[in-house]
């Protein structure tokens, strides 16, 4: 099975630290983060030197870690209070990924279980490294799964259309769009990527592209504008992407960019599909339109890098995310089967009940 | 009437020359690219220090009389292979634009007309500017016109999306679609406008932005791919857009990224506009699969000024127009009145006869 050839996030054991591959110098330099403290993690969190829902949730689950043994006391012991903090303070990180309220919600309950044994602060920390390395091992496995189902639906010779990273470099090591491209790759199915750019932070220039040419998958760099433009030009045959959040009735927020490929795909009949895992799904909101949206930064799009490119006094109106409606989603690709929107709602007192 | 507050393209008669506000540095610098060759009027289109479809005619206009100026022998006399050279190189230098070649065509006919009547070089650069002059003048002319058809179709308070510049900074003077919006603001509409960023080279953000914030029209900048969000938002009323040619049935090439809007526009139940001279329509194509699309330089996806932001040894697709079909177009507006697609293929042998 293909393995990436880089690691997006490495827990250090000798430095009890969290080391991730600083994802704002990609393409250029491939610097590493190291997090010592909760603060930091918080920080990575913040300005996407991680990001990607499943990498921030696998994140957030070593800063918990971090977060205990910074406030481990001499007398070896922490708080409830102090507990609560820390995950307080990773929730307040991002808002739209739902995998991060997830993953905290997991050490929450591990955490608290302990503190109620009365465990002292050093087998806390170990019993939620313990479950960090659990869920990092569980995303590593559902994408797996996830990539050998969506493979499926990939037809030999596919030109394949995705928006933003769900790559690796998204995850904690296979992918979840990417990793379908992975596995249909590794089943010889010689596939050929488009990959939006992703304005305004390039993810898609500077990490699907980084990562796909890493693995040597044929990968074609367009602007996001251009992407109805190569689906009338009979350039593309499916799109897949993936997703921050998915409502219970099966509309996904995605990265801003993504309701808009998801129109022309719809428009030019192309199938159009989410991969996601199940962690991903949040059965407490009926429909997408109860999806927090988070706002980012007006710079993010009046500079790029430090080059100005708009006006310094401008307005800017800059939603990080958007929400693609289940009526214009193919299937969604998770860990447990391939399911469409309206499937997934069926399924969810059943298949898709999800361990919290 | 609302004049603009700075100066496309300027002949100045005392150096024989064309200044242009050189769009490559806007809007940080407001820097002038005085062009006293041919080659440097070539270049100038070439690299977009000047674009946008009429303004592209108005510069080829003026290239010609410095190609003359340049060619006329001391003996004060150009040949006819000579002057077919200048059309031919100016005409090279960008393929999409329609505006572009009827100028040429324009400046032929009267260049070739002097030359049979046996003009010495001075008095064929003199007919050649008057007529140079007068494409200008038409130019603004027919846009001031266009832009009082189109206020009409714009309701009091829209909240108006457009996509890359087709401003006074695309023209010689008032603009195609900010043409409209500038006489909708006249007739008092207190109107806001959504401007795309337009990738590759940030039209929206570095042009329309910097043109309307001169001209206190309220403006919020996006990015491409968060049009479509906006509309689903209800942030958006109508979409106008310019062209850089029309065919026959009405389907428009326009700068990449318009097809995309068009969908969503369509998506929405939202009007969308094309304003443009009727020196923009191409009665010698059927449709607009016909209509050459540039292709440019993959850096300019790469790199953004000279930050690299995607892997050198990426593969790009840098087309720089897409086709927008007729069904997805409302209304085309022209100085000749508001034509639906349907209504402009009739209007072809009447109404609409231009003048070449």
């Amino acid at each position: 099975m293909l393995k990436s050839t880089f690691q997006t996030l490495t827990w250090l054991e000798e430095n009890r630290s969290l080391r991730l591959l600083d994802q704002r110098y990609l393409p250029t330099e491939e610097l590493f983060f190291e997090c010592r403290s909760l603060r930091q993690v918080a920080e990575a969190i913040k300005t996407l030197a991680v990001r990607g829902a499943p990498a921030i949730g696998v994140a957030a689950a070593y800063g918990v870690v971090i977060g205990v043994q910074e406030a481990t006391t001499v007398e070896n012991s922490i708080t409830t209070q102090k507990f609560s903090a820390i995950i307080d303070e990773l929730a307040a990180t991002r808002p739209t990924a739902v995998n991060l309220f997830w993953a905290l919600a997991r050490m929450k309950k591990v955490g608290e279980g302990g503190l109620k044994k009365g465990l002292d602060g050093t087998q806390l920390r170990d019993l939620l490294l313990t479950e960090a390395h659990r869920i990092y091992a569980e995303d590593d496995q559902a994408h797996r799964r996830l990539g050998e189902y969506g493979a499926k639906l990939i037809p030999t010779g596919a030109r394949i259309l995705t928006h933003c990273n769900a790559g690796a470099l998204a995850c904690a090591e296979y992918g979840t769009a990417l990793g379908v491209i992975r596995a249909a790759q590794t089943a010889g199915k010689n596939v050929k990527i488009y990959a939006d750019e992703t304005r305004p932070l390039l993810q898609g220039s500077r990490l699907t592209t980084w990562e796909l040419l890493k693995e040597k998958i044929p990968v074609t760099l367009i602007c996001d504008n251009m992407a109805a433009h190569c689906m009338a030009k009979g350039m593309i045959d499916l799109v897949i992407v993936g997703a921050d959040r998915i409502a219970a009735n099966g509309d996904t927020a995605n990265k801003i960019g993504t309701y808009s490929v998801a129109l022309a795909a719809k428009a030019h009949n192309l199938p159009f599909y989410i991969a996601a895992p199940t962690s991903t799904i949040d059965f407490s909101l009926a429909e997408g339109s109860a999806i927090p949206i988070e706002e980012r930064d007006p710079d993010e799009v009046r500079f790029f890098g430090k080059k100005q490119t708009a006006p310094s006094e401008v307005a800017v109106y800059n939603p990080a995310f958007d929400v693609t409606p289940a009526a214009l989603i193919s299937a969604i690709i998770t860990e447990k089967g391939i399911f469409t929107p309206a499937e997934l709602s069926a399924a969810r007192e059943s298949t898709l009940k999800v361990e919290s």
